[in-house]
């Protein structure tokens, strides 16, 4: 059970009403019991407040909270804000003892700090550092080599390759692999693909050639408080490290293929690719499903609608949208236009065919 | 071996011929050899049946069967739903033993019903609970208090998350994650996405920001008789849980996001991604890539082609097509147009041309 | 350390200076160290190579290399194809030892042939027979009756089904999925989706039915050479196994549907889907998330660009590009005059306006 007053301290905001009062877990406020603490931060819940039977809320700034028949509540003036700091508040977090299970196998060299849990059959390879407090959950690899900062979190069958170097309090969903090898190949001669993307469209003469594979002989580096969704890839470089940015935080089954370099505080959606060679910069949002060309530069502060195709360079600040990718305003007058030409195209015949006569009479007026 | 009796009676349909004849497996016509049963359920295999050496077969309804020198057969009228039929008659399944091998590491208070198996080095946490009958290959996770219907099948290396809840006979192919965190963060103050979302377009001043992350105190719901692809994911709601109907079936590398609701009996093809937020309908197919916005609502008997992207609203029984997505005919129109564009605009600047002409020339007649 | 003359020996090329000289490494030009080698293989890295501190390096055909201070040198022609032979040369591959871990279970008649590493907790099924020198990381499993050829590379959790047979030198990256099930269901009688396909967008009368499974008996038959991406998933097929041609690399993400057959020295890069049944012939690239239809066929030498969706036959040797994909000279002549299109209705609208007052005026004048 927790107080009102211990949700409030959370948020740093003032109780109103009774702080001593308790609740099990927060709710919708429809559903909401009596033992529950009912979320509704917007004047659209209120209906929805008084069908629930909850006795404490948080509620939006500036509610009429006694009207409700609460007999506490916070008030919040950002819903979403409010909900990180509730969230975090309540959110016992995963069951996980603190220690390293009877099962786990450690290669030679590995160092683990103070404080850190290691759940069953997870395999730690030699030379791996682990950092103070970090919880690995069961069925986790660590290649050789691979360095985990502290008050880290990986989940089940999450895959660390080695020479991965990854910072402070990193969350990885399950399933996750960093540093799996970047897919680089290279045909003995130029290739037709090699061709076609000089000449836009002409492979030349086609010739039967296999692909040689080239290694990764670099590594990943990922900064401090980045998260990584369940089943997200993200490849090792060819040369130097790809790289993920401080604060960056990546949704599920994403593709950051070899040699990527992305900035800080960045957001990138469910199943984005990215090829591989580019520069993402600061802050920059990518919404489900973007893809972004190989070799290629982003801007700081770009923010890229689901579903955008990036083909070429993106400038600082820019928002944009559609494939291939062009400014949010200019897709949408493109896009209001195409709605516009089956009928454009109707009015285009009609007018050639009144122009054709026209000119014909007038011709025939000479 | 199976005998011919036996496949027809799984059919409901009946013999032709001698139905005590023999095969080991189902094979495509041209390669069936003498053991095997030939599936050729429409007149096209006529010419490929010939050619194979089956001694039985599944034929077409209304076809000459003593003319293809068989043994026997059974005919059928709907092939794909005879299939069906045949290949659960002829699947022998995933090899597993009845019990719990002895390297499963159960946790403190899980229920176990009787005729479970659990494959080797798999993880059942805390307060779990397995109904009757599931089949839990090696390498599968089950974290604290989550919950599994009768007879449900999990491949290798699934992750179940904390209090995830799944009815009976769900079926989970290798590396499904059900039950990762959901993907939600908030900027202290109004991101620019935030305000580029508002405006179409204007992020407004930018200033620097990180992001604060909602936890996920929510679970995942699935309904019976679900099914879901390898390395799909299907992330936990924030408060209330991430909801699947009855019945729905999901294929590889979907994206489940947060705070989704899908119906009952829906189909959802490949790398399908959807946010988080929205409703799906009863008995809607999304094909493959096809990506979902947050937030958004889509009616009952929806079918989406192939890498539709939905951005808003969609209606019950639309046939829907295209990025951004709209009717099926009214994305051929717009297509069909598109293509005679390039055209359009030269009639249109030889128009131009004539009319200029004509109007200076009229206005020269002036 | 390396000498300058182990990598002039794997690169097949003479070398300029001192081929005694050491390095520990590769390393780009403008961070390399005294012990690395600067990897400068065109002409645009000469000034990053200045500012390094390489003694020994890889440079440009014609490469003037004592301009650059450096004791000795390789000269190379094609960039791309030297990185393989550089990369391949110092690339230490994972940490591996000759042998099965103690904790490895291996069900009845697997054979296991000399030289086989297999690492801990991995779970080999009953019938599994594995070639010469194949190495299995950690936490893999291997479902009864699989093949694995000689020398392949299983890296960790990689999951291949029953049945599944592979050749030599397969790779495999963490987490990838050989062998789920197909994805593939049927309705009792003809469902909504069926008769919008048929009709181009019209349903019929919508009826509420439930999707019955069409189980797999078909398997994956995958050939020599082969590479898989990291949590890339490839389903068996119905009745005949879902096959992939020898030398064909897959990225990360790539879903391959059940019954697909690709061919032989194909690239398919990260997330392109294939829905199921399509034919890919040889020497085919699928840029990043490319879609392909089901029961389609794909010619030989096609080139497809990032994103393109591919709904019908393709010819051999095409470029192709967009969504739906066409050539891509005629996706570029489409993009561009949507482009100019917003402004061509403003002209159209203006012809209009004059075409109008001139019929108006004539027909006045008449």
């Amino acid at each position: 059970m927790f107080t009102l007053n211990q949700i409030a301290e959370a948020l740093g905001r003032p109780v109103v009403g009774d702080g001593t009062a308790t609740f099990a877990r927060a709710s919708e406020p429809d559903s909401a019991g009596p033992d529950d603490l009912a979320l509704a931060m917007s004047p659209s819940y209120a209906d929805a407040l008084k069908s629930g039977k909850a006795r404490v809320a948080i509620l939006w700034d500036g509610a009429d909270w006694e009207s409700f028949g609460l007999s506490g509540a916070v008030l919040v003036p950002r819903a979403r804000l409010a909900m990180a700091g509730i969230s975090a508040a309540l959110d016992a977090g995963p069951q996980m003892n603190i220690g390293v299970h009877p099962t786990v196998i450690i290669g030679d060299g590995a160092e683990i700090a103070d404080g850190v849990s290691i759940g069953p059959y997870s395999v730690i390879g030699a030379g791996v550092r682990i950092g103070r407090g970090a919880r690995i959950a069961a069925h986790v690899t660590m290649a050789e080599h691979a360095t985990l900062g502290g008050d880290a979190l990986l989940m089940q069958g999450v895959r660390i390759g080695s020479y991965v170097t990854i910072g402070d309090r990193f969350i990885a969903q399950p399933g996750a692999v960093i540093g799996g090898d970047g897919f680089s190949f290279v045909t003995p001669e130029e290739s037709g693909v090699e061709r076609a993307r000089k000449t836009l469209g002409d492979q030349g003469d086609i010739r039967a050639q296999s692909w040689t594979r080239i290694h990764s002989l670099g590594s990943v580096t990922i900064g401090d408080d980045v998260e990584v969704g369940a089943n997200t890839t993200i490849d090792k470089g060819t040369i130097a490290d790809t790289r993920v940015g401080r604060g960056t935080k990546i949704d599920n089954l994403v593709h950051i293929g070899h040699n990527n370099r992305i900035g800080e505080d960045c957001l990138i959606c469910g199943q984005v690719g990215m090829a591989g060679g580019s520069r993402v910069g600061d802050r920059v949002v990518l919404g489900g499903q973007c893809g972004v060309n190989d070799n290629i530069s982003i801007g700081n502060d770009v923010v890229a609608g689901g579903a955008t195709k990036i083909f070429t360079r993106v400038r600082d600040g820019e928002v944009i949208l559609g494939s291939p990718a062009v400014k949010m305003e200019t897709n949408m007058a493109m896009y209001k236009a195409l709605r516009r030409l089956p009928r454009a195209l109707e009015q285009l015949a009609e007018l050639r065919k009144i122009v054709t006569i026209k000119v014909q009479g007038s011709r025939h007026d000479d």
